[in-house]
């Protein structure tokens, strides 16, 4: 097992090359947002985007436009009624982002399922808060993540659900066990998030602290995950997750210098300087 | 009676154990906002998230749904119409909201006896603006308050219409007679507001100012309230309800110094940062 | 004619007294925003929030109300194609702003009508933007502002529609002339903004400058102007326009040293602050 | 070729004339934004604000008026549905911009054809995005263009889309052939944005990076061009384009100073004080 340290940042928030465009940048498409949780997926998508993808697309429902844009104008919007948009979006995304708010309707088990049945291998696929519960009630479904580059962020409980292992058995031996199983990588979030890679490489985060306990929060790191690997090629993606995570609990653990609780708007109204200070250390 | 300082908020925002997540810091539940007062129940959420809530959502009308999702997008959206959705968020609240710019229609008088009705023991219920108006008029309600945790937060002529002591007529005595009745906490708003608690004592507030005298203020107190109740839990409620009503004040007095009138927007924005300052002292 | 200066302001907007409450510092109904320039009456609603109306009420069309609540939700709403709810809103207000935003239309006429047949003699009325143009093509309208508390905030080619002077001839002589005939205050906007008031004082202004020479700006106006008429009440109420006017255009000249125009969302979001320098003086 | 200065900006971004309203500082009409890229024309039109234009109304479909009041209220609005409208609305403009996530549907078409045929000698219009896709499917509208003063800004497959030219073959002197052809200025913007004027100079960018590669940025820029054509006349219209789009990046440049991404939204809010800023070296 492996700190993961500021150091490893600047290893992989690298200076952008002069002759590039957004299409370098990567697209980010990000999934969720049902009538109750629509903040969710916007939060997502603000933090793509101040993480600096080049083209973030947000696909929820029509109630959820009009936060959208005003929140972050620079998102694109797809209608998550709209099955043909649906079809396009995920055609000609880089990197997935699935369940934020999403909900575990059998409207949301069908766009996740479709999301896995048009995976190409090229992409990466984030899968998030309500997409890993609906996950947990289709084992079958876990076939599909053979030779694709899936990334599971659960919480405790999410993962216990997901892989039969109650919390208080979740040792990284077992944890390792169940991940490789599964062919994903699993960032499971907690006191001292671990992140568990395909390599069977693990790693492990000694920032952040309570000040992060916030609805809101895991929604936020998935912005982030996205926003890496569409624009950071140089390492193995392996450490591009790694950083990513480190981000965002390491700019949490910044502000908290000045705030109680650290809320993800705070969080990713900072990433753009955030990023610039870790990539000049 | 006891004069609320400066101090007791060290003594109740105290640092967060590092194992802990976001169910820890309580799910608050608001009610409210109709057509025309949405702005209110949006600040209640807002400086319930603010103010270090684990998990808030706001139960209004969809027409709110917007402006809640861009001011405070960790906020999640239930449907005031949908009374399904109303009961099992009831049933799974710590703290619950209930009044903000609900409106006094048959429909806020439904929502509000279903709220008394589903009420549990564990659970605080926090009762605000319009929904104080409607209790004056149905008195046989006070009778579901035995042995629950209420909080009523009314100004004076709020004061007078539930109590039925005219305003000129509230001394400490009289108040605290009616409030043993009614079995619930008041927090009389006023200038140098008191609060009567269950257990008979009384607490006075020597901060704020005619600063705060500005439509959306006691909307804010609401969350502020929720937000303490929910996450504070090493002291007595009657020691949490007095830092967070002192927090209020004592943020906007902070504010005030530069500012001629203290906006609740301003004081919600300022709220993790104020908190952090008093835990440190 | 004397120069307004910024010795008024601390004149005018003094120290609130300790005892009191949103009810002393007025109520103020903002009438306007059709579909096509919601933003204006949005900016009023705001800019009397801001500069410290006790509470204000926005009487606009439906598709604004997200915007409304989400910029200021400090300020409610009523619906101007209820009838019945602007009745009642007319009723209760202290100072009433018609006009930013309203447009031409067959409803917005029938609107403004109904404000002047229910004005009362102890409420302020601020005539703006599409009212004036509406008033120039009912004179008979004007004889319902004998005895009534008008201000007009026109700028020279509104003052031309209501007064018939051409803009070449609009001198002071002349337009006090016909100020005194409408029997309103007229405040007319322009390079030197000039006030005519009803006891035949002309104000002068010599603060602002071509950074202000943006949509919005007067919309902004109305809404200051609303909120000291609505809470100041030592001095006359000439002295109180004057005052708004100032402030308007000061705080406007103040922004101007950082900026090369001047945003009517920038001078309002800065009015607290203002207000409260002035006062210290 | 010429490089553009910082010096250029003090020479056109002048000290605005004491006796001005906003009438002097133009009109601009914003046409774009369907329901999947409503942020896009709202950048745009928020642009043009920030820059300094005396009046812009933003015609794009209702589902965005919510997010275009709060983000920009000083902006109005047009229903790019009300054909009337629209005529009006093209009829009254100094200065149009179409394109920002107009989209190319046959409306979007439609719309841009009747822009055309509208368009009058003494008018500007900015042809950004999906319009100039649409315009590559089109060859024979370009001799509409003759006459008029038509500004293209297209990135390079954009470009290569109008001029048939391939990226890799994108020259100077072929650039500019074609550009004399179309007898329209044309912004390239790439690596060392290049701008080719109807009098055949060629001006240089070498200010701006790869901070900029993101959502949203090429809709910021066409606000910027449309206020700078509707305030500063005392130059070359020529010289007015280098400006803003000097301005532009040189501002994005200074942001990237303390952030890795620059985003759109960072930019417009900055421009009123960077224009002072270059107005006073």
């Amino acid at each position: 097992m492996t700190e993961i340290n500021y150091q490893l940042l600047k290893e992989v928030i690298h200076s952008r090359p002069l002759e590039s465009h957004k299409g370098n940048y990567g697209r980010v498409l990000t999934i969720g947002g049902n009538l109750n949780f629509g903040g969710a997926i916007i939060m997502s998508s603000s933090a793509a985007v101040h993480a600096g993808a080049g083209l973030v697309t947000c696909a929820t429902y029509r109630e959820n436009l009009s936060a959208l844009h005003t929140i972050v104008p620079e998102a694109m919007f797809v209608d998550l009624a709209n099955d043909q948009q649906i079809t396009a979006a995920l055609e000609q995304a880089d990197v997935i982002v699935i369940g934020p708010g999403l909900g575990e309707s059998s409207a949301a088990e069908k766009i996740f399922k479709k999301t896995l049945t048009q995976l190409q291998s090229r992409q990466f696929l984030i899968i998030d808060g309500s997409a890993l519960t609906i996950l947990s009630h289709h084992q079958n479904w876990f076939k599909r993540f053979a030779k694709q580059k899936i990334i599971l962020t659960p919480h405790q409980m999410e993962w216990q659900r997901v892989s039969q292992i109650p919390i208080k058995k979740q040792t990284d031996t077992r944890n390792l066990a169940v991940q490789q199983e599964l062919q994903a990588t699993v960032v499971l979030k907690k006191f001292g998030t671990t992140i568990y890679h395909l390599n069977r490489t693990i790693a492990h985060l000694n920032v952040g602290g309570p000040y992060m306990a916030t609805g809101g929060m895991g929604d936020t790191l998935t912005g982030i995950i996205a926003a890496f690997l569409g624009q950071f090629h140089q390492t193995t993606y392996e450490t591009v997750v790694d950083a990513a995570v480190y981000t965002h609990s390491a700019l949490a653990q910044k502000l908290s210098a000045t705030n109680y609780v650290v809320l993800p708007s705070q969080i990713i109204k900072n990433l753009p300087n955030f990023m610039l200070s870790a990539s000049l250390v």
